[in-house]
């Protein structure tokens, strides 16, 4: 009757405030008013957050477990990111580290529609870690973007995606940019043989993206980008439940706040509302995530869940060449490597360049 | 032919690293690539970001002054925080304190459709401040919560808001909820006279927020609520442009990651994207938003903005109706409260306790 799931969160405060905190939490998460002024005794006993756990971790930092309803989420991804996070947000010292998926939520939210099979299947690969690369700048027209994306697909790369700030400028268009780009990747796939996928940014309203989706459809596009933490999580939702042909790149956008530590955000919860594979800033780049995040992010994507699809781990962010066989080793072969502005400083030889990020890749051996 | 803006951050970091880091955001904010590999010259004149100042705060705190291109913001609310914010909020010691917004911005985006005088004159207001409530707690079924919003329309109250927790569950789906609550108001209306509003929450992606839109307007509702945080500001932005008879409030959750600092997205962003009121963390109250920032909040929404209507501050979370003079001080007249909790705490008192809040902002006299 009851069912609960338990989300994590990582506190700092006074050791005298925590279970206070932890109570403020509990409550804030559910039904956000004095309890004394409840009296429907299912509320109180099935809706209300409980205190399940307060772990001092030393220096004023506490993990504190709250068990919350399950029916309280619906069948809504914000409205589960609402849930798990919404008002305490607003709270200082407040990190959200861990939320129990249960089975329920799997059955309701689908996961990955293809997951790490189907991003290889399209590109002809079979067990092997996968390339993807970026168009830029912005402001570049959708000739010179279709350009850049024919000598990358020259070289054989897997993925080539919009930058994220490719949205719908008046300098390339999404209704000139994808056909045009579409069309050069096309002609390079002619002279390779290769199975390269270019992949276009959605942007705007749920609404504006479905005129998007039907114009990359008809360009014979079968995989797409969107940033979940600008969209909103049920934009990404919507995008796996109403266009489940479509594979779905995540992009790491906003998602920066600390609110949500990444190995959960891109790991778990972009998995389960539905991402195929999922962007993130890589240790050692110009972002700041640990070698700990990032392993445990991967083992997160690709861990067992419920019956779900693994979803891709993607690090990019100033990643460059030399570094393709560490991170190999670090990830194993279940990755898709993004490099991005080191390729473009090939310039005349990015054919060439992005030849060799593929051979690195294609090589490999774990 | 290089219009610009300028989007001011707060950075913390060691007074050597400073320049660099300035630079960072210029490039990270705009080409996101390296700048050697960039061709062509518009793109280097119009399109990369400068750094227009930085000034030390001391403390290793900086306010860094970015001028970006105004067209890379395209016509899209979602493409504009990725702009000014996107990746930057994945590198740590950032925040966004200010963004110019030019008359072209006000222009594409629009502001509230309703405003001030629109939330006034939905409930027979003239000049007065205006009150709010919220239903809860989730977990009451339809009937119970519409029994609770006819006691506090029977107080005379303005607008009364669904939680924000209030989504779609199976305890109160919003098609049985929406109707309910719609009739119990409308009810309570014809024994006081007064207009008071019922404000569903929308909730899922703007696909489902469309259906639930459809819902309401059939039910004679005429405002609605939606957390843009949590849905996109895209989304709200959808909203604004599409349901132009609807007034909209825009609620917090999710807003808290200090990236951006409250008064800028409260008073300026959210009013710029469409909304006509922002509900936001009052100073006193549960949450930690200071009186300095509460005061600009207040000043950014209601100040001229190339013509936008002005926004109405709705301060909330944790109030009582002790402090409704104190507040009414401090804000003016052009406010909205909105005291949940304790109102709910009068139990079978209700209606004579949402009346009294009612009386105390009528016979308000600044």
């Amino acid at each position: 009757m009851s069912a609960r799931f338990v989300a994590t969160y990582r506190v700092r405060c006074p050791a005298a405030e925590i279970e206070a905190r932890a109570r403020g939490i509990a409550v804030e998460q559910s039904v956000e008013m004095p309890l004394d002024a409840i009296d429907a005794p299912h509320v109180l006993a099935e809706v209300v957050g409980q205190v399940a756990g307060i772990v001092d971790d030393g220096d004023d930092g506490f993990t504190v477990r709250i068990a919350l309803g399950v029916a309280t989420v619906g069948t809504d991804a914000g409205q589960m990111l609402n849930i798990v996070l919404g008002n305490s947000s607003m709270h200082p010292g407040i990190s959200l580290i861990d939320v129990e998926i249960p089975e329920t939520f799997a059955a309701c939210f689908g996961g990955p529609r293809h997951g790490i099979a189907g991003l290889r299947a399209r590109v002809g690969a079979s067990a092997r870690p996968l390339s993807a690369t970026a168009l830029k700048p912005q402001g570049l027209d959708a000739a010179a973007l279709a350009r850049l994306a024919h000598q990358f697909a020259l070289g054989g790369l897997d993925y080539i995606k919009d930058d994220h700030n490719l949205a719908d400028q008046p300098s390339a268009p999404f209704a000139t940019r994808v056909p045009a780009i579409a069309g050069a990747v096309e002609r390079a796939r002619a002279v390779t043989g290769r199975a390269t996928r270019y992949v276009p940014m959605l942007s705007g309203d749920w609404g504006r993206m479905q005129v998007q989706l039907r114009l990359a459809r008809d360009c014979g596009i079968d995989t797409v980008m969107l940033a979940p933490m600008l969209s909103g999580v049920a934009t990404l939702q919507a995008l796996a439940r109403e266009w489940p042909e479509m594979a779905v790149l995540a992009h790491p956008s906003m998602s920066g706040s600390g609110l949500i530590t990444p190995d959960l955000l891109f790991g778990t919860l972009l998995r389960l509302w539905g991402a195929d594979a999922a962007i993130f800033a890589n240790y050692g780049g110009r972002f700041g995530f640990s070698r700990d995040i990032c392993r445990s992010l991967a083992g997160r994507a690709t861990s067992p869940l419920h019956g779900l699809r693994p979803c891709l781990p993607t690090p990019a962010g100033g990643m460059e060449l030399a570094r393709v066989p560490e991170l190999l080793h670090f990830f194993g072969p279940d990755v898709m490597l993004l490099i991005g502005g080191s390729l473009l400083q090939a310039r005349e030889r990015i054919p060439e360049a992005a030849a060799a990020f593929q051979r690195a890749l294609e090589e490999f051996r774990p």
